[in-house]
């Protein structure tokens, strides 16, 4: 497989890079009709990226050298894309796809097959749990961490509006014992299930947690087996019908930060939304995945979304990227997504172990708007650095409580932000006052759909996870790993040791973490 | 004032940052006990920065070169630090120091000492306010944006350990209609108090929130004016006893996001912790502002941390902080930082109205610990791009419910993690395999404290804004406007012309927004 650097198209990209088109100038009502493409609903525009249709044909051809498309679709089919060849490395087939690929238009790929039919078996199995439980809880615990946490939490927060009535949910993944103590204030656990979610069955935050919740179950006289469901691996030390009133199961080839359409996700979102509500999630999901797979590139939208990524981060060299909803109800959303990029891309070496000569997944940040607006924008608009910004925005609220108020709504109010925030950073403000000159020429693209419902929020969810696929395909690194944190966790348990008094002498990372503690 | 590129000390520092300390070799016990220091029960660890003796010594320079003791004080004392030369501009003092001076060791500056019985004043109004109140409201509903709602949110939320009991705390900010419906889901009006926070008593999303939330407020049969208090500039629009159950006030000489210790925090704190905890807030911010005007440079510690972000940003080029609190109750604490400092630092002109040649304020992000280590760490191990970091931590937890679980503490994991990481990334690992190769070299400090509580959050508080401000010193920009958001205000009401209507035709801007609105 070519290294990044030298697909022959690199170069033309390189040199297209040195002269950006000038926003300032070309920035037009055409324009910005003609950088569009629509799908599921969505419509991208990006007429205010700095590219022209050279540019935009040059990533287009990238895409094809990189075999981009080939590459989707040997994922969702179940190729084992989640290696590095020629050294021991983890050997998986990556189908979180096959999760939702639960309606029309099936996989035909072997391994897929076998990973649908898992994923139905643990719907069955979540529908027939919903029902037998009934009312019997109004709040469930999600206990997680990482993939358990971040991507659960933000698709729960981002749908309140739909949850069933006096349904309520709460996370609890941080090992700071003030985390569940904050949680435990909050609920009356007689009425509460508990989620605990870890895939080998031993993170150390969750089993601490769930340990610090069946304590507080005890002592208040509960049965902790009675609340608490395992989502985990078959097998793992938390499948056990002694402890758990249900087992759910997941699989090595759905990776954390990728399984919020597994059970991962399923069981919290399935009781608050009711497992319709999570059907819809899976089926907006499921067709943007149909979409990444077979909508030809140059209207393929995180495709699109992911070339133009590269475009900024490769080519005009910016070494972050802030996503910014337009939507209080994605207010988490921004933290999964640094997550699922960042843990993804956040590489240097490629699939064939060698160290890359470019630069791979930038920092990922951001909050909604019009919030940031009164907070980051100052920098984004005037700062030393150039940021460049993805947007989303929804042309419905999700609740219909909206007034007018100077003939105007507030959802008018919060488009009108979102697309004068576009075009003020691109075409900027020339002023004699130096404070009131804005530079312009900075780069965003806005995915804006109709109404944040569980359809269209599982549609963005996999349009996300489809542009880090794809960029993953084209700079050739593993998307699917995450080696980089191993280190910490080892090196945390040596100096855990100190805190057991186990030892008293030991030399390296046993003295440096020894030099620590005399400050507590 | 020197420009910042022009210090002589400036050179010295480029060509020691050609050449680096390789903290693999040189990370040792001593060293992490050397370069540290202590006040207020804080610790600031900073052995794995990428710094030696004479590195320190010359950044502590370059604060000489820059003035920046003698600036700290103008600006406690009440100059008008807050003003571009040579152009319209601001021209205020910056006195959010003044707000806590209710102590003992007062400023004597006249118009700080001014800005102090100004604060006193409605130090007292509150008091009085909340035992006139009694019990006749369990919930508040703060409704503002950017300072006079991130900083505020972030100390209530840090804080919830020491509510008084059964009060409870709601922010709406967000134009967007689902931020304040999802907030109305959850409260009862009859017994809710409104703050609304504007200090020019127009900013567009808090009227529009306050309206809905009025509105609301009649259609339940209640008289909004015995729920709603005002916290605004005197004489402003929103000054009028005939809508406010009272009017408390800020002045211009307190910026938004300086603002969480005036009346703009004070209101809602003082409603959940009780008029005592906010007056500890105060406390903690106090001592840390005597501590930055007066602590010798080598043990000051929000310039220590100011300097060594400058030596990462100037001089070692890393354009991003990640700011990591090992405490979940800090987890909005970046968010305010992210403003705080953006908003501060984000500048492309110096105090004479220069394009400045050096970058300035960084983009600022980040979440909890141990949870960032389940998800972007793989970046911050493994990735193409070096990421400095500021760790927080504590060596206690809040509420008293830790439990021991395999020989040590949740607490103890915690902090075993935090102290870890530290290592980690300086040291790396050597190996084989390259997917478990950790380049290591890459920085972080921890600030640890022994508890987190109102008195000592509001010293973190003020710890941070001044290393900000102290940045700014250095830089020598104004750290204390935000030009940078006008223009956003601007082109949106353009946009919102095109909802309500009023205008067919139009040229440029408007141009533009009609060619989004074709995407509705």
């Amino acid at each position: 497989m070519t290294n990044f650097s030298h697909y022959e198209i690199n170069r033309r990209l390189r040199e297209l890079a040195a002269h950006p088109i000038d926003l300032k100038a070309a920035l037009t009502p055409e324009r910005i009709a003609h950088f569009s493409a629509k799908a599921l609903g969505f419509s991208l525009l990006f007429g205010t990226e700095r590219i022209d249709d050279e540019i935009l044909a040059s990533l287009l051809q990238l895409a094809k050298e990189a075999k981009v498309m080939e590459k989707m679709k040997a994922m969702q089919s179940g190729g084992r894309l989640n290696r590095i060849d020629g050294f021991p490395s983890e050997n998986r087939s990556v189908l979180h796809t096959a999760m939702r690929d639960v309606f029309e238009q099936r996989q035909c790929g072997e391994e897929a097959k076998k990973a649908t039919d898992l994923a139905l078996g643990e719907l069955h199995k979540l529908e027939r749990f919903l029902r037998d439980i009934d009312d019997r809880f109004t709040d469930v615990i999600q206990i997680g961490i990482g993939g358990s946490d971040l991507g659960p939490k933000a698709l729960c927060l981002a749908l309140e509006a739909y949850y069933l009535p006096g349904r309520r949910v709460h996370f609890i993944s941080n090992v700071d014992p003030d985390d569940a103590a904050a949680v435990l204030e909050k609920v009356n656990l007689a009425k509460t299930l508990v989620v605990v979610v870890s895939k080998s069955g031993s993170t150390l935050e969750t089993l601490t947690n769930e340990e610090l919740v069946r304590h507080r179950m005890k002592k208040e006289g509960l049965e902790p087996k009675k609340h608490c469901v395992a989502v985990t691996g078959k097998g793992s030390p938390m499948d056990d019908p002694e402890k758990y009133l249900e087992s759910f199961y997941i699989w090595d080839f759905v990776g954390g930060r990728y399984s919020a359409t597994s059970m991962v996700g399923g069981v919290s979102l399935g009781f608050v939304l009711g497992f319709r509500g999570f059907k819809e999630i899976l089926q907006g999901a499921h067709e943007m995945d149909v979409h990444a797979q077979q909508a030809e590139p140059r209207h393929n939208l995180p495709l699109l979304s992911a070339l133009l990524g590269i475009w900024n981060r490769n080519f005009l060299k910016l070494p972050t990227v802030a996503i910014i909803p337009y939507s209080q109800a994605l207010h988490r959303f921004p933290a999964h997504l640094q997550q699922l990029d960042m843990e993804s891309n956040g590489k240097r070496i490629d699939k064939s172990g060698h160290s890359v000569d470019f630069s791979t997944g930038p920092v990922i940040w951001g909050e909604p708007g019009t919030n940031g607006q009164h907070s980051f924008y100052q920098l984004i608009h005037q700062g030393t650095d150039i940021v460049p910004l993805e947007f989303i925005g929804f042309t419905h609220c999700q609740y219909t409580q909206d007034l007018e108020i100077q003939h105007t709504t507030s959802q008018e109010k919060l488009l009108s932000n979102l697309f004068a925030q576009a075009i003020a950073l691109a075409v900027g403000q020339e002023s004699d006052n130096p404070n009131q000159y804005f530079p312009g020429n900075r780069p965003s693209r806005i995915l804006l759909g109709s109404k944040l419902t569980p359809h269209t929020l599982g549609a963005l969810l996999a349009y996300y996870e489809h542009k880090v696929a794809f960029q993953g395909f084209v700079w050739n690194i593993n998307s699917f790993d995450q080696e980089g944190v191993q280190l910490g966790k080892k090196l945390a348990n040596e100096v855990l040791t100190l805190f057991q008094k186990k030892r008293t002498k030991g030399e390296g990372h046993f003295k440096l973490g020894e030099a620590y503690l005399r400050f507590l």
